[in-house]
């Protein structure tokens, strides 16, 4: 087997280790005659793997005890949604902070349930860029400030979280445990699991449980986080083998450390930015101060030498190095699980492109 | 490895060839030197995936083209909101059918977005049954008629399914491709994948494209059919590796042929139905017009019996024969998957239990 060094910017490339533990449990998990994927969702081997999801992730987050921990179908995009059904009450104002195309999906879900303020629009900021606290015009009594902590797409990363009076929320899918932070700043987080903490289909949230107390009397019962809250994560059959993927990577993050899992991105990330800062024949599409350690997005002179780059980069065994279809150019995702090889080898080829093309 | 008879009600065994070929492609999946849980939605890997699913369920179902065929997140709990959301405008009325627990659930969550007409309720008879087509007390000008094909708890299945003419909606989770049927009877079917057709947290949705066009404009975009319906279920990174597993569980089912699987699965009912019928120890709890091929529930003389009965069958390699905790008793769920010998191992168990203990 050849695994190569997976750049996709998600669903991502996973911990060797957790999909080595998934694959040999397959067939038969922990000597119960069944696949996980097989077993009851109130059975006691998936319930030891609900417990430990539920215990490791409170464990990586810091939950206070007045936080609840869930896992949700549907990813980001179902909290767009599900976020202002639950958090915005008739009347009131949500402020939303614009800063790419992640943000404006959440945008245009929140406008369609209630009123939205746009604290802030670097959307379409060219180099790419995130406000600073000065520029946000926050509303007076909003329901809640929203903003997402890492855009994919532009490469753009908030280093320190604005200060807000009203609950803060963060999609925080493209960065999820990828560095510490404190909880304690927000109202409620969520992050779709594809790109560091797991596969697609299934989102992480941790929010004051006393928030999901706003939600209209006639909203459907799955789409409540009350409910959720209540039972558990297992009020219907949830995403059993989604979750075990992501209590697997769980332990990955608690046996590494999320300091030092930081600490290695950090590494990852300045070695490519070195290879894109070394010469002029690279071009970083991101402000240098918000530049995402996770999704790092450049430019070559020329589209065709872009495209040149991105299949040369597959034949050596770096796939998923294409900028997003809406913008082009080249985007590196080095989440939490590409190997700190991974992020040496590009940078190494970076430069050897650069040499030969520039 | 020591695979076991698994007579769970969902999560359920699955055929065993679906399992060793995700195990063998799990950490290398065809060569692309990754897992398919880490491949690009958007790439060429996943694409095939994704249309040979949709391809395969849109033949093993005979969806004429004016019926799309979605792989939805959140299993048919979700579904019993996204239906009334879509398809239930203000002002009108929705028929259901109440025949047991998951009709219930379907009503509740419709009861809270709309008028909701009970056309008849046979939930709580004892012995189980469905109503027959004079009971019901349908709405003239109904959005929709909403019936469960497959009643998992009661162990009741519609055996054929009455006309209306409001388009006909079925919540077949618990007997999906499991006999074939006329989908152009029904403006929409739904099935949580994880009894027939695959892993929890996913659903199947074959729909009446026109139907889609009901929602009102404010719904969430994630909420809403026409959504999915014109993105191919990729309007958002869909369950990957769920649509997976339901890819293979639908070659599996194309190559038995679904007139194949239909007759074993009679087979296997009948001969665990006539081990209950054989004797006055075992009480079957559905009226006999109506006992389900999917689910066979029963009583024992005494609950002792019945606890006792469970653990030395799952002893014997019988595995998630306790009935569901809200009606006790036992439950032989035997799903596609579960082979003929799993049947003929339980009967057989089944009449030497009541020779011992009779």
């Amino acid at each position: 087997m050849a695994r190569i060094f997976n750049f996709n910017a998600g669903p991502a490339t996973l911990p060797l280790e957790v999909l080595e533990e998934a694959q040999r449990d397959l067939l038969d998990f922990q000597g119960t005659g069944m696949s996980l994927i097989e077993s009851s969702h109130r059975g006691k081997a998936y319930d030891a793997v609900h417990a430990e999801a539920v215990a490791n992730y409170r464990q990586l987050l810091h939950c206070p005890d007045d936080y609840a921990v869930l896992f949700l179908p549907g990813g980001a995009s179902m909290q767009f949604a599900m976020l202002p059904l639950n958090l915005l009450p008739a009347g009131q104002t949500a402020d939303y902070i614009h800063s790419g195309a992640w943000a404006s999906k959440a945008i245009k879900e929140a406008r369609l349930v209630g009123k939205v303020n746009i604290a802030a629009d670097t959307g379409k900021a060219q180099p790419a860029r995130l406000p600073a606290a000065g520029e946000l015009q926050l509303t007076p009594g909003a329901a809640y400030v929203h903003l997402t902590s890492n855009e994919t797409i532009a490469g753009t990363q908030w280093k320190t979280f604005p200060q807000t009076a009203a609950p803060l929320v963060a999609d925080m899918s493209s960065d999820i445990l990828s560095r510490p932070f404190d909880i304690r700043q927000f109202g409620m987080i969520y992050a779709g699991a594809q790109k560091n903490i797991g596969p697609s289909g299934i989102a992480l949230v941790a929010l004051r449980k006393d928030l999901a107390a706003r939600a209209p009397a006639n909203l459907p019962v799955m789409l409540r986080y009350q409910t959720h809250i209540e039972e558990n994560s297992l009020y219907n059959t949830p995403p059993t083998f989604s979750i075990y993927l992501m209590m697997l990577v769980s332990r990955w993050l608690l046996k590494n450390g999320l300091e030092t899992v930081y600490r290695r991105n950090r590494e990852k990330a300045d070695k490519i930015y070195a290879a894109i800062d070394a010469t002029e024949f690279y071009r970083g599409t991101a402000v240098r101060e918000f530049r995402s350690d996770m999704n790092i997005t450049f430019r070559l002179p020329s589209e065709p030498l872009e495209e040149q780059f991105v299949k040369e980069a597959s034949r050596q065994g770096m796939s998923g190095l294409k900028g997003h279809r809406s913008v082009g150019g080249v985007r590196a995702s080095v989440y939490n699980a590409l190997p700190m090889e991974g992020a040496q080898a590009l940078a190494d080829f970076m430069r050897e492109f650069a040499r030969k093309n520039g």
